[in-house]
């Protein structure tokens, strides 16, 4: 495996996942995997979970860990092809890809959505053209469309948590005042279609994901009804893929105790961050079926697990 | 020992400067007590010393460190319980301390005092959120009342410079531009009360620190008549307590060297960083009896003890 | 060897470039020499190269790594003596440099020129008062008028690509629309005259280097006579010496293929980062006959030389 883009850089969820829960019983297995090997973690946007879990990940292969921001450290980057550079940005992707490739083994880049521009972001301009020009293996720590680490986390966690071969999960969408991409739930889908699950995703009208990633899985616009019988909530808010960027603060998709008392006992699941009693509430964020903590912990064994495929197949 | 939230958390004040003393002779001698532990490092204001001193004696046990600046490149934090986080924060502080427990071994914080409310502060909202929701130890690295590593610093620099059993030791107040917090002077006076001392406090009238914290210490509003005989002449702004971040400017409680010449010959002891002619003339700062140098040394050793105890204890 | 502050540190060029050759060739052959060493790099301006390869180069040394913005995350320090510090510095450099000195074996800082007042730059305020106050040895990471550390890295660039003993060098003046410090070129022009080249410099009228530095080198004022059968092109805009910090964004000046063909099929090389088709076109830099892919990579080996000098002479 060269980078980690997307989930579809995974050749077999069950495998990948089965060894993750490996890794976790045992994180420093492979402690010298990563002896002499530098990751460089460049952030364009703040991170709490991906960033403390990658670098406990490396560390736990043995890596040496270079973590810079580029909002602030560095030089701002241009990545149109033969832009002219007379105006804000100092330094283009090109140079700054190679450059960075000379002095690391794997580069992790964060670059969100804008929300601008619809097109602009599901070319995932930032994390394609470092791809293209780095001469070394690039995870995606949170790109414009999608959050694989997020997903593989995912995968780990309802795995480990699950009471049937073939549980109900439920991606639901839920209010929220500013507008966020619809990166980690792009990659939820993907990955729920390659798992046993009765997949079904619920949110108002308008809020329909790209319809490339949702095709063929069930759409209910009924919160209440798909809720029924459901095995996993998985909770995220996104903003509009159609009128691209628009908010919803909709309070009555709030994730409820009533609500959750429709499923089937189901876990509650966030990638977190979450803000209380908006998406969620506390009752249902604190009571013992929320393994959102569980969830974030899994952060570290998803990407230990990707760092580690990486430095096996160098 | 979990915590080092106060120096209410020190069992004996001898035997850890004693200890501290010692690594200092040897700072390599436990390089291993700490492999393959993480500290965790979160600011939530600027540092130089703290910072620093902090991941050398982290690096001398042989821990890894992540260090984290919550302003940029994190996510603003919620403290209220029950809040409907609508507005600017977009974490829990539940969640932010359970998930940052799950990668770290330790943690060490950082917030000042705000001092817009004296009960906020005094109530320690960020450090003892971060306490209670937190699964791992937690070091504070100055909180809005209390700098306890740096009161651990000085007593152990008092102990190393005194020349007679019960030292006269004096803190005194003294301008500054800007409002300051009292955390500083607070640890101080407890760590005074807890070591074998002739201590004075003197301050204008209404600079009164909170009377919990003073009690039983000596006060004297006259700072020429509070130096006679001093041994160590600590020095220290803060602002108002009573009414709460109010400045005082009064240049006539500048220290100078003609009113160190009413000491003992007095070391002069401040935490940095000090503002040069406005809290202490470059005379007294550039003169031999200055310790202030050495002071910010014991930071590396008060550091490395109070991690010392917390990765024996686990 | 104590600081490594301009090229002067440099005994021998020809020495210390056949030893970073070596040190390219096995990074790791002395990955114990920094054992329980801490380098602590602070940061005044932004980087991407210098932080990374300073990073990289002290770890494949065996060092601890500290790394500090002092914008945002540090107190804003004071350099003038007998300063009354009532406005906006917090610390005094005397205190910083000897606190920190008591941290790290060795400092490395970047503190670019203000370019507004070219006495303060050119009395290299911020590098000088480190060096002054530093108990331990400071390396440049570009100061306000000069980086040794570029200048070491094309020496040893231009050495490994030379193709004749005495090769043509030109140094070329280039547009940029913002002011950019005179350092990198000072630097060039200085090593250009301890090495076996034929050296020219050439820019606009009024955009003459400090002549303290080009004395008795080669100025010609037209672009296209100077790249006449020059082996290497190295460009970098300047902003004005005389009339300190002025911009001039002539056009007529940028390097285009048509003009690297009146040359002897020389090689462009650049410190990066570099503007797009403002300084130079994106068909010269895309050519194989650019190396600024290849300089940046030996940005590494200078510093990782300059360290090994200081650790090896401690």
């Amino acid at each position: 495996m060269k980078n980690y883009f997307s989930i579809k850089d995974i050749d077999s969820i069950e495998n990948w996942v089965n060894e993750a829960i490996e890794l976790k019983k045992n994180p420093l297995a492979n402690k010298t995997l990563g002896t002499d090997k530098t990751i460089g973690l460049l952030f364009f946007n703040p991170s709490l979970r991906t960033r403390l879990s990658t670098q406990k990940a490396a560390t736990n292969l043995g890596m040496n860990v270079i973590v810079m921001n580029f909002t602030g450290e560095g030089w701002s980057l241009e990545y149109d092809d033969g832009a002219v550079m007379d105006q804000g940005t100092s330094e283009h992707v090109k140079e700054a890809a190679q450059v960075v490739s000379q002095y690391c083994d794997v580069l992790a880049i964060r670059a969100f959505a804008k929300l601008k521009n619809r097109e602009d972001d599901y070319n995932e301009k930032v994390l394609q053209s470092f791809i293209k020009y780095a001469t070394i293996p690039v995870i995606n720590m949170e790109s414009a469309t999608g959050h694989p680490l997020q997903a593989l986390t995912d995968a780990i966690t309802i795995i480990e948590h699950k009471k049937k071969n073939k549980p109900k999960v439920v991606l639901s969408w839920a209010p929220h005042p500013k507008a966020l991409p619809q990166a980690v739930a792009n990659s939820f889908v993907e990955m729920m279609q390659r798992m046993e699950a009765d997949f079904v995703i619920t949110h108002p009208v308008g809020y329909e994901l790209a319809s490339e990633i949702t095709k063929g899985v069930s759409i209910d616009y009924n919160q209440k009804n798909a809720f029924k019988d459901a095995d996993f909530i998985y909770v995220k808010n996104w903003s509009s893929y159609e009128d691209y960027g628009k908010v919803s603060e909709d309070k009555s998709w709030k994730i409820t105790e009533e609500k959750m008392k429709q499923t089937n006992n189901a876990k509650f699941m966030h990638c977190l961050p979450v803000r209380r009693n908006v998406v969620v509430d506390d009752a249902v964020l604190d009571k013992e079926n929320s393994i959102v903590i569980e969830q974030a912990n899994n952060r570290t064994y998803a990407a230990q697990l990707v760092l580690k495929k990486i430095l096996e197949s160098k």
